[in-house]
């Protein structure tokens, strides 16, 4: 029987501006074993995210960069083929960070099994990260009141589809922002959204005006660009901007020229006394189990819906994720890597 | 008897850039008498501060913009000399909004009594409007802890000053940032802050960068411009920014051009996870038995200590003014109007 072999796929180079295929490479390795206390995963849903650009950039961002030749960072979905672990029995599912490849050796720091009663693959969307870094976001730094109107970018992403439906759920006037005809359908027609704005229209911030006649209590920043340039003169005093993601910048070389907005937006913190947080969703660790019990709950009721955009096998994540980054994918996007069974 | 007359000082023009003596006119007027309900007060102490050059362009900032010809807004030290109220005697010593004028006449809305323990002058300095700003902004928005970096800047100023002294009362480590050697050995001698730095100083930003081996976590915002461009990327993980004033801007014409920095503090904010939030004092109001109990008890103890500069009658407001926005003052700007007696 010939050694089995796992398939990975690492950092080649650090993309300058938009990442290209070849700043990936596919590794073929041995497979490892198990050690004592080790469990050895099947990846069978990898998750990709807006965070991973960051992550194969040198410059030190919330997380450390990953090195040149290291396997690229991701939450994946797994079955235990192989356990020396007490905690986890062959076929269990579990969700983990276990990276861009088809198998991982984990020591189950950081593993945690998969409830069944859920698709499987919500352990990275709705019920995983996307959806806590929403939950929690939106919940304590954007704090929605009934009647207040919170907008939302990116609103058929894996992020801001979540955050715009419980702001409905709380009461929210829920104004969002998609890139395509398709997207502003979806989030309005599907996901219950009370105006649906396409950020490429030409006359996009004038739109945008006239959506919110009361001004923006909430805005949920996970884009940053033209966009925030159109909301920002329509914060209302006293408005709560959580900011969880920028990938209008990721790819940014050159910082942009022209006039210094940076006094502007101070002035405007000023005299609108606006709150602006930065957060990431290990921020709010603690709240996980009322993260996992209010949106599991909420899924079950029918109250929350969710997307998902699949591509097939590992190879196909570079070209997806680049994808990603352009605003290519509709939904949560996934990889397929390997079948449950 | 000859008609007594009120003097006071009204917008003549709105400034544009600098303030000029120009912009200010003094008007005489016949006195008011007090009608049923109202008090008649005479002006002894007038505060000056940098919120005033808001009030004075046409921009709706937190308050709506004086009109030209109103009188020039501000708070006032002022003495009880006719009352038709049965909340306030002749000769009692309070506090209010009442303006650059020699006389008002109030209805006792927003008027309190001055608590006689302390000189009366405190009224619109520490134990008033600066005070207040100072404790809230800090504490609420601060949030300072033991060992944390504090780096207030314009540290002699009315605010400046006791955020840096309630930041050591909390045990930080306080970085604190005048114009002028004189201010940074007040700062440093006077009020005991463990660094003081001359922001005119060419080599600034490499001073400030050695002062704070550890980042900052709180950065008392109220100046603005390179102070803020040289704090900026010196902030740690979840630091902290209450923005109280943009002094270095106030007197702004055009926006600043070259490199835009808005998407690098949004990143910034992003990936430190900073909290940035404006405020102004009236938000707290709730706040104010606590402030008065605090900062009084401080006072008193000897733990707090506060400075006043002191300029003589109301023809001095718009100079002294038109000073304070370039720094000229050295502690809390003061005009005394009339004796208390």
């Amino acid at each position: 029987m010939p050694a089995l072999k796992n398939h990975k796929i690492v950092l080649a180079s650090r993309p300058v501006g938009e990442p290209k295929p070849t700043d990936f490479r596919l590794v073929e390795e041995p497979l490892g074993e198990p050690g004592p206390g080790q469990v050895l995963l099947r990846t069978l849903w990898l998750s990709l995210d807006p965070y991973m650009r960051g992550r194969m950039s040198a410059a030190k961002s919330y997380a450390d960069p990953l090195e040149i030749g290291q396997v690229m960072t991701g939450g994946a979905v797994s079955k235990v083929v192989a356990s020396n672990n007490p905690a986890f029995s062959v076929g269990d599912i579990v969700v983990g960070n276990t990276g861009w490849q088809e198998h991982a050796v984990s020591d189950g720091n950081g593993l945690r099994k998969v409830d069944p009663a859920a698709p499987i693959s919500t352990a990275v969307g709705i019920l995983g990260m996307p959806g806590m870094t929403a939950y929690t976001g939106l919940l304590n730094i954007g704090q929605p009141k009934p009647g207040e109107t919170l907008v939302v970018a990116a609103a058929s992403g894996a992020v801001g589809a979540i955050v715009g439906q419980i702001g409905k759920l709380k009461g929210c006037r829920v104004v969002a922002i998609a890139g395509g005809p398709d997207k502003v359908r979806y989030i309005t027609e599907e996901l219950g959204f009370d105006v649906g704005l396409d950020h490429r229209a030409p006359d996009f911030a004038e739109q945008l005006r006239a959506a919110v006649p009361n001004g923006i209590d909430i805005y949920f920043e996970n884009v940053g660009g033209h966009v925030w340039d159109a909301v920002f003169p329509l914060l209302n005093k006293f408005a709560r901007i959580p900011v969880c993601g920028l990938i209008a910048h990721y790819n940014d070389i050159e910082p942009r020229q022209g006039i210094d907005h940076l006094p502007i937006l101070m002035r405007s913190i000023l005299s609108n006394r606006l709150t602006l947080r930065g957060y990431i969703v290990h921020d709010f660790a603690d709240q996980q189990q009322d993260f996992l019990r209010d949106v599991s709950g909420w899924l079950k009721a029918g109250k929350i819906k969710y997307r998902e955009d699949i591509v097939h096998g590992l190879e196909k994540a570079p070209e997806a994720l680049i994808g990603l980054l352009k605003g290519r994918n509709f939904g949560k996007l996934l990889v397929k890597v390997a079948e449950a069974n």
